[in-house]
């Protein structure tokens, strides 16, 4: 078991990185959104990545710190576009302060993501900077896709699994990939981490649609059908729409739990459970078999498997 | 006459190196804010510093252009945070498009001015990169005491001028230093073209507070006193009330113009006016006894004699 391990190591690190400076609100948010949490998949891949490539965990603590930070700056900026009230059971950083300490906030972290890259200095860092910047490009675009596909009409199923990955999979990749990179392996090889992660995220994308809809909400801890009452154009949303051109109608006549059971049940009939099932599926298999080429490289996996059952087991 | 050449030099750039990307909002409102003008001081004294320090100015470009972007990512974050809805007799972002787009729109600016800093491959790039970093750091705290002296009690000059500091001279400073540093110069000698611009950038932020109170509005362009009318707590104000305890309550009693010629009448009683103008030529000299240890070093300054000029014809 690495993954207790290395939570508590990157907790430790965490810790005695706090920021530090004036003004105080300014810094005072940048902890507090770093505090509040959360499994820390980002830096425990970046972990993962370094010790599947056979390196020295601690030489890539400042890159997973780097990648922890920019997840929190964009979570922090995200809030303030969806105004979110709760991030992890606390007021969001532009309620609990206020919308320009939120913004700046964000913005600072950031920053110190790169800082914190410029300071590392290991092995492959010009890589590591170029794989982040282009990743963090991504992430932006992706929100933007996120917000537009709102007002959209005609979003395809190849556009949603492309925001998808933008928004969320590629940070999973580079966090992957930088860790591999901190062992010194080449990019060739890296590239195998990347796309490992990619597949990973998009797996459990699309089994956070797929429990929204169809889980039980005592066991997910969220409410069942939130997305369908909110109108959210997830995946099964375009697949619905694509199989049965009515499907937005569905949205209008009702409202609340009565719109999320009458929506459920005509996507039961369409079978749409089972799809969005097989498609985890499909990315599943797909990690699987980049798991055996990477091994097949002769390098180790088993801290994977790991972080697969790890993130099976989340709640939320 | 270098600065006419230089400003061509960098438009032709600029042009060339616009954003190109999905989604199309995101990057139209990047090329958006980049094309709103303005007299490029920024890159610019990057230029100044390279060619200053004996350097080929082409290779200084790809820092300039960085150091320009971040600019127009701090103007299109600020305009949210201060809801301006006009920035060179244009909409702000926030107002053409939405503010989720401005933010993101800020943020995948600042990502693509480390882009432009991690692609330029010429000398001193990693202390290029820690500079502009640290600048970016107290940029950010700037605009925070900046927004937090709104409604803070016993604001002192020595607060103001670290305000004005952080929110403004010191990406001056950035640009000249590392215009420098893209010259292979040492960083002790980059140092003082730092403290230099410093100086400048201060001297024309007194200018500014003394033009918005005393300036004929005929030659600046703007409203006379619109300082006072906002209330703003500038040196002007903050010196008033160390030197007359009751300068807050003579912003009760009126409003409007009427404050204005109030507040000025009474600033002049005490000598402000001529005050601020002694405080702006005192950065001034700084800036002149910098410009001759330069000289001293060997280096040659033509080229910034005629930023100060041009720096002292603008009219806003």
């Amino acid at each position: 078991m690495l993954l207790p391990a290395y939570t508590e190591q990157y907790l430790r690190y965490l810790e005695k990185e706090q920021f530090q400076g004036q003004p105080k609100s300014l810094y005072d948010s940048m902890n507090y959104i770093l505090s509040l949490g959360g499994k820390r998949i980002r830096p425990i891949l970046v972990m993962a990545g370094n010790s599947m490539a056979g390196g020295n965990v601690n030489a890539a603590l400042p890159v997973a710190h780097a990648i922890e930070i920019f997840h929190n700056f964009s979570l922090v900026h995200d809030d303030i576009m969806d105004d979110s009230l709760v991030r992890r059971g606390q007021p969001t950083v532009h309620k609990k302060w206020n919308e320009p300490t939120a913004i700046l906030s964000g913005d600072n972290l950031l920053i110190f993501a790169y800082k914190y890259l410029l300071n590392y200095d290991g092995v492959n860092k010009d890589l590591i900077l170029s794989i982040f910047s282009d990743t963090a490009v991504k992430i932006c675009e992706g929100q933007q896709f996120d917000m537009e596909f709102a007002y959209t009409e005609g979003i395809t199923e190849v556009h949603y699994l492309k925001m998808i990955e933008y928004k969320t999979a590629v940070l999973l990749g580079c966090a992957l990939q930088c860790g591999g990179l901190t062992a010194g392996i080449s990019l060739e090889h890296s590239q195998l981490l990347y796309d490992l992660a990619i597949d990973i995220g998009m797996q459990f994308q699309m089994m956070d649609d797929y429990l929204d809809a169809f889980g039980d909400s005592q066991l997910t801890g969220k409410k069942s059908g939130g997305d369908i009452i909110e109108g959210k154009k997830t995946w099964l949303y375009i697949k619905s729409q694509e199989l049965n051109s009515a499907t937005h109608l569905w949205f209008n006549e009702l409202s609340g739990d009565a719109r999320a059971e009458f929506v459920k049940k005509k996507w039961m009939d369409l079978q749409l459970d089972k799809m969005i099932l097989d498609k985890s599926s499909e990315y599943r298999n797909n990690a699987l078999k980049k798991i055996q080429a990477w091994e097949s490289l002769g390098y180790n996996s088993e801290v994977l498997q790991e972080i697969l059952d790890f993130l099976s087991v989340r709640k939320s």
